[in-house]
């Protein structure tokens, strides 16, 4: 975290890129549509960045995957006038999802999630977007296209999203990394009913830190979620100039899938503590029946072993020592008692 | 949940049945009535499907088992004028239940919940609702019908259901669910005092595995009711030109219904809350118990076998061991400890 | 819960009355008064049940005791005019505590609880107010007049209760129910102190169920109470025209009480929850005592059966064993090492 | 609480004492102040109370110590009309803090706590005010004078209390109160501290009566305290034509101690909590380390026992038993077994 | 907190010190800018302060270290006309976090926050600004200067921070606060991660404290910001003249960036909890597990010790005594009951 250390005293407005995913090449795709047409440029060459200017009746939208370059973004930021503080939001990767509107655009944060099966760890990128009549910028923090869905639906002309504005694309773009939570859900979901399965099939040890790890992921996609709810909320409910009142619908019905998104999260936590809590006390009964098995055989030796003694004594006047099948004897009622004993705590289900 | 995967990146309106359920034939059940009269047609071949357009002074209640078909919701959305989004909502079964107006026509989307006594868990079906002046259309996912109460009162000519509109007969089919959310909680609320009782007079090692169900169980339900109280809320206040203000009335004491049942999810989980404790303290008393009897078992023969131990010693002077009784007095000495140590033990109230 | 079933599927306003406590004979307590004079009437005759008129100017208080009869509660409601949904309300006797406002006056619903100290368990009875200018009909369940008090102040010609409206007497019953309520916690109190005492000087195993019936109880008060509070809150802001302005001081001093009562169930539920942690501590406290004295006990004779194995040996060459006083050096030895692992045991606190 | 039970079913407004604390004689002070003089009178003979009537101009501050007597509360309330539920309220000692406006007059009543610590207790003690234009009157539970700092502040003749209305002066009593809540949390904070100490150091078994005691304690803080938070801020937000607009200020410092109080009640419940989880665990942790420990010692000797019974048993042929030095090697592999299980243990850090 | 309690029964507005942090001397750092110069004092002789007189058309700055001089705060209010609230609550440096707009400016008090890697605890500075048009004094408790990075900033002439307001200046000194709990949390955070791995890796003893400490840190911590948190949401609504529209976007920021720390405080909450569940368990897995090993071992050794005792009988006829190869037989079938024994528990994963 020395970089968050680098910014501190820093005036507002400082550009500083806060993560590690630094991409090779900065990818900035453009795409300039209206209703007829659309024409798309990809430039990855850091010298000789052209940013488009966005042409009256056309909707220009400018892709741009990799944030660590602070020059970049300054250069955005003069060419298209975009505010300080939302330059500064775009590079410090560790931003709370938030919502805001500036005098000539609005802004929109938020985290894509992704669940890294080989390391059993949730994957966290930021992208930004700021929009306004006939401009949409996003960045995505690394090189995977996140938006190539949207792109294809683009592509046909007489889609819906090619008849609307840059707030519908802002939409459909949301939209995406929303759905994406869902597979997340799914993925963690999953994780947990295997985790119930080994639970009640097979606890083991190892259980404990997949629950932790679980308990941690979903802390995780909390936090980016439940910003992202009043985020969204702020968004539906705008007043702003760049939103149409028929996008409205849309962002609303997107509302909704946060807020299930976030009952989803709240939910699984409650399933996961309720896993721990049979978990530890399988545990803990599975433990304890071991001891107790343990404990019973030796106290089925007890008596034995003190009969045992008994007949080890070197009295003067012992008469079963003495008796013809008193060794025989001693066998029979030694292994009586071990039956007897074995019956008694079987019938107590104590076995 | 691989449906649910495939439509990732689809546009927003793609119409996507994520169930499990469809059902083999569609059956569409076409009510029209008023006070005076009222004529049902019931259609279940899927090549034909000739959906009625409603009559003016008359109410047209067209309802759908199965919502499997992406064609035949797109149909009906085509034929009556419903917004994509709904579509889509009634085909995508994982919906949170809510309620929506749109211009021509308000939406209600809900859980229909029943206890499945074989299997022990919670079965969920999605029926939706949309309705406007004079038509409504509902949505079930199964073949069996759960409305076939007010199918009878729709009989009665001169009960209250016939002199009102859709408003109220959309509040009676959802007062139907909510009834249903009575006979669910009813019978968990069996399997609690079930479960009570058991923990009481018999704790075992299952039961631990019964009151994670249950919790599960109640967790499904609160992820149903809680949302639709805040749907049925909004139903309640709506300003809607096709609610009418009599019907407002019926709604409130519907949404009545709905708080007491969350408040009684709620005290459910409290109580099974209470349970857990109840049982796990009750296990781990018994185990305790049972380990606490085997040590003093140990313990009793831990002196007589030291004891038998001294006379087993080989010293040349050792008067004891040449005493007339002396193997006599060592059973006696070795019984009253023994009396003794058990009769110390039941004092302290140990065994 | 088989009533609650009987039902489902019948058209609101259907009257069903939900519960056991079928009374004998319905009675019907009519009061008819004014400033300056009072007329009693009581039936319990079923056949011939005369509802009084209303006369203007005086203020007709109608109590009837006992709710199983779905046609008398038909016949209250035609003659005066009260909605459908209030008749079900007043039958259905697991409703929640609610206040509501009708055309032609407002209603009431709430619980009256008492501790029952044989059962160790709450008793609940529903009573339910409909008041107007002029009339208010209440409804008890049980035999047992809960408003004898109120009768009483009734009678005193110049009380404030003679010179004021329906919405004052309303009030007036209101309060004589969360007036029972203090003695409802009062006894609850009397039975946490009782545990409290008992688990701080001789925690033993039954207080576990103790713990889990008063958790319950106060689950069950709360369940009653919480509702309670919003329905007063309600009622203390109507701005229904059946309530004069002056009794609004005393409605707001109810909801302070109701505040006051709901406030005290928390703080038990906190001290209860305290109780039980303690109680839990408590007797593994005692058990793992038990278990280490028994162990002590068992350690002890450890090294002394060690010691008298060594002379139980048959080395040709023993020669301790031949010593003059060897066994007496035995003992000696053997005692020692008694006193010195008691005395450090003793030392480390752990005996 | 038998006080309480008398009070059930008497009509609003009736004056009984709930308390225990009737203190010998009522002291009744008379303080009758403007910017330029002040007068004092103190009377304690009940038989001749001769009650001062306010003067315009002055300010009179009637602060009465002992509110046991109904007959007296009457008369206050007689001769200055004050409303029948202030009375009732004033000598109800189980009144839950709270700030209402009446016509002629503002009411506060609230809790005066201190920690004894002696019985390790809250002492609580009821205070109320009422106050309007020109009048002001505290009503004070015990015998002890709680206002002693404001009444030597009164006698400054240039302070600012001097200069302002009743609303100052009441303000400045409700201070005195709350800032007494920082000496019972200083108190508590302290005992916290102390017991914090004795649990890292020292945890023995009096430690959960301890945190069960402070639990309690910082339950009925909050118990007063809660609704408090509420009065004040009522009371700063207050519209009443008794408050002048500069006294505000004040009131609103007045609400942020009170949050700050509730806040230290809030932190030192987790605080305490945390405590007992520590507490548990660390007992927990040392009991099983005793058990650990002695039962190390147990198995130490079990092989060693083993191995002289082995010496001990009579077989024909047994050769070690004729070896020389037998019995020295016998103690040499034993002592080495010892020795060597003590290594294991101890690198194991069983020990 | 002796000194907490001589505040008691002052009149509201004694300046009275509550910290131990008396520094020697105090320092006054005054700085009077505009868009074209700045000026720079700074004296700490304390006999002849002397307080520049704001000149208009410039901004002065007086930042005072040490704020333990009565006289000088007393001063300092006199001069510039500062109400006597703010005053004590700039001394009281138990003041909770807060903004509070007076007639002649804003008051805002919080805390600097700063982890003592030493004492593994956190280290509290109570910071308090009063600022209005043209002017603004800042107070710190300590000697080291917490805005050195503004000053900096200050100096640049063609900074944003020189062509701004009070307002401006204000929010730029609450930045670097609010950035510093970045910085502690920084060190929280890694003080979590290493307890992580402990406790996964090396579960030991003092983890439990470490914990207990973390807690009360994240406890102090939350105390601190989410007053906090309120105090800059009104901060950011504020309709002061003194605070001018360009600088909400400013301010709107900070509170994003408060709401995002005490998300994270909430988040390591949660954290530690889990951590502590996962150590419990850990702790008592391993204990268990302990427990377990060496009772097997004591239960390998008890048939064996039996079979010693029974070739240890005096029987005259015991046949196997007399074998010739006796002995022998009697190693092989311990030796191979041995193995037997762990093999099965081996199989059973008791060991």
């Amino acid at each position: 975290m020395s970089k968050k250390r680098t910014k501190l005293g820093m005036s507002p407005g400082s550009i500083v890129y806060t993560g590690k995913r630094g991409v090779e090449k900065v990818f900035i795709h453009t795409s300039s549509y209206n209703v007829d047409s659309i024409e798309e440029t990809v430039q990855n060459n850091k010298e000789k960045i052209i940013l488009e200017t966005p042409v009256p009746g056309r909707i220009t939208w400018i892709d741009i995957r990799g944030v660590h370059d602070p020059e970049l973004i300054e250069l955005i930021g003069k060419q298209f006038d975009v505010h300080g503080l939302i330059l500064e939001d775009i590079a410090n990767i560790d931003q709370r999802p938030k919502y805001d509107e500036f005098v000539n655009g609005n802004f929109f944060v938020m985290k894509s999630l992704s669940f890294n099966n080989e390391t059993i760890g949730i994957e966290s990128e930021q992208v930004s977007l700021f929009f306004r009549e006939g401009l949409i910028i996003s960045f995505q923090e690394a090189e995977t296209d996140l938006f190539s869905s949207v792109r294809e639906r683009l592509m046909i002309s007489n889609g819906r999203i090619r008849q609307r504005g840059t707030d519908y694309l802002a939409y459909a773009l949301i939209d995406v990394l929303v759905d994406n939570y869902y597979v997340l859900l799914d993925d963690i979901e999953h994780n947990i009913d295997v985790l119930e399965e080994r639970i009640i099939h097979n606890p083991d040890k190892t259980i404990k830190t997949s629950i932790h790890h679980l308990k941690k992921e979903l802390l995780i996609s909390r936090k980016s979620i439940s910003p992202l709810r009043e985020a969204i909320s702020r968004f539906s409910k705008s007043e702003s100039k760049f939103i149409n009142e028929e996008s409205k619908i849309f962002i609303r019905d997107l509302y909704d899938h946060t807020v299930q998104v976030l009952d989803m999260v709240e939910s699984y936590r409650d399933t996961i503590n309720g896993l721990q809590d049979l978990y530890l006390s399988e545990i803990s009964y599975k433990m304890n029946q071991v001891m107790q098995i343990l404990t019973i055989i030796s106290v089925i030796f007890v008596p034995l072993t003190f009969l045992a003694g008994i007949y080890g004594m070197n009295f003067d006047i012992l008469p079963e020592l003495h008796w013809k099948y008193g060794y025989l004897y001693f066998w029979i009622f030694s292994v009586s008692i071990l039956v007897l004993l074995l019956w008694y705590f079987k019938r107590k289900k104590w076995l």
